[in-house]
């Protein structure tokens, strides 16, 4: 992965306003200076052996060689039994655990302010297993999963996170109180997990009780863990809470390194190719790649150009309430960064 | 259940502060020359034969005979194996139906305005079967069930309700693309329901789109219909749009006529028994139940009177931002009855 210095990384531009997005990062990430070597991979299932669903077979080298990838949105095949792309790349590289930072952005007004939470999703199984069956004709049941080993790893990501990232406290959310079993296992990995990091506050919250408090004060929440299912749509309403996908960064993150960051918002066909979409997702989940490779300065210059742009509300994309195409707001920022030099 | 027009519903004043809101409801109906007799019978889980947990056969008889109840907030107990009361009491009369309708409140200021949507929650099975296993040491699985029968029932109860409230259209809330067998069953129950409701706009969604988009414009959405846990969650977030539990009314829907109504608040014991506790919950609760009950009049005497005087705020509880305590406020909703006269 290592060339005098730069690393290599697996691009996936993906489909709809992927290219357009990844276009954008590419050349902020060449004005940042950042030493990084894009290694560029379409990612579309194939059938493999046997019948089964695979990336195909250079993607996965690639991102076996990098272990690190930036993606951008894929669309959702609809072909019978075709598994969504992004399960499967999380399955893949069993990539445990979906880290969602939402921070409220200067500049671009939502009801809330000051919002400055995590949401750390187990990633691989809970009520994402794939188990169902018809017991008899319309009667269906489904199988949510938890196992002890997946719930004691996420707790304990949760907690390092937590550390590592300067946050005081971490909240376990669930539904024990219907679930007992199966939350009541997750709950107690968490329990456990606090005990191991005494210097992090823990608490727990009912994940209705989590939903209510979140819209009338997402200021008290700090880093949220929680079961897939759950993380899936909490994730969803804090990205709500500071304007959506389109400014929300996400990364997906597996043992030894190995992760995937993704901006989370659709392909948008109906403004693909058209220089209108906004890269901002994508541009801070490459923001949170760098700092998962220990880039800290370039991530905080990229980071800066991208906030203060914004906070200008000068040059933006339509769907950030400006009239700007894609091209010019990253020419904004890749101008901001030739400024701090 | 018809003495000389008065009809008789049983009240189950719950624990904590529930004794002084049920108060509060008597005097305002009383007031509002409602014709309601009121029965009132404590429920507290008791151990049946073959110690099944079961609610006490006098409150029973006095739901079947009376169909319709009104019930405060129930402590729940934290004895190993012991249910909770609220969902006991909806297993034991089939209360199939968790009907919350959210309205913004004048003069109770959140970040949003204009909220007008009701959700409707199944409310017997999904991830509230109960059934859940080890399967190996570590490893747990709790089992969603979904049927036809119950998907049907409430697909077609929450059209019928669009109709019968003159609401335009009816959202199917799903992750049909995860649990593809058991939200697919339920999905394709409301698309059923939703050829037979030709009048009632239909569209589907997925529970993290609902989220996100709920969040950044609760307007556009409507009556929402969704499985158990679903519901749980949307009910919850959706009363934070509108200031909490405390505002919040719910109705709890069976076969034949027969429901609970029920404040969904706690039971709050800081501030039991001091004159502190906010009824409106309570009162908005029975303000449906009136509703349901036909008598139209006299639930919007009560409605305008209890609207009226939070939009005045002159005498409110401190949750609602006053310094009044729960009788004061009482009286004020009883003096406008009153007035209206
Ligand atoms: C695309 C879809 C399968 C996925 C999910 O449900 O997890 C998405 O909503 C997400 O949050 O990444
Ligand atoms: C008390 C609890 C079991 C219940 C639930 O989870 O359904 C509550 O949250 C509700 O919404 O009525």
């Amino acid at each position: 992965t290592f060339i005098r210095g730069i690393q290599t990384v697996t691009l996936i531009p993906g489909d709809g306003i992927g290219p357009e997005i990844s276009n954008a990062v590419m050349k902020i990430f060449e004005a940042a200076k950042a030493p990084i070597r894009w290694e560029e991979r379409n990612v579309t299932a194939i059938r493999g052996p046997g019948g089964k669903w695979m990336i195909p077979p250079d993607a996965k080298e690639s991102m076996d060689k990098n272990k690190i990838g930036l993606k951008g949105p894929l669309k959702t095949p609809i072909a019978a039994g075709h598994p969504s792309m992004n399960l499967l790349l999380r399955k893949t590289f069993d990539l445990y655990a979906n880290v969602r930072p939402c921070v409220s952005i200067e500049g671009y007004q939502t009801p809330y302010t000051d919002v400055n939470l995590v949401t750390i999703r187990e990633n691989t199984e809970g009520e994402y297993s794939g188990i169902e069956h018809v017991i008899v004709d319309g009667v269906v049941q489904s199988i949510k999963l938890i196992t002890e080993q997946a719930s004691k790893r996420i707790a304990e990501y949760a907690f390092e996170y937590a550390r590592n990232n300067q946050r005081a406290s971490v909240t376990a959310v669930h539904k024990a109180n219907i679930m007992r079993m199966s939350d009541g296992l997750f709950l107690r990995k968490c329990r456990e997990a606090a005990e191991k990091y005494k210097d992090v506050k823990f608490t727990e919250m009912y994940l209705d009780t989590v939903c209510l408090n979140m819209v009338q004060d997402p200021t008290q929440f700090d880093v949220l863990v929680m079961p897939n299912l759950y993380g899936d749509i909490l994730s969803d309403l804090c990205a709500g809470l500071i304007g959506g996908l389109g400014v929300t960064p996400s990364g997906n993150i597996g043992a030894n390194g190995v992760a995937i960051f993704e901006s989370v918002h659709g392909t948008a066909p109906d403004i693909a190719g058209k220089d209108l979409a906004n890269p901002t997702a994508l541009l801070l989940s490459a923001v949170m790649m760098l700092r998962h490779m220990g880039l800290h300065g370039h991530a905080k210059k990229i980071e800066t150009a991208c906030f203060d742009t914004i906070r200008d509300r000068k040059v933006l994309t339509k769907d950030l309430g400006g009239n700007s195409k894609c091209s010019e707001f990253t020419e904004a920022i890749c101008q901001r960064m030739k400024d701090m030099d």
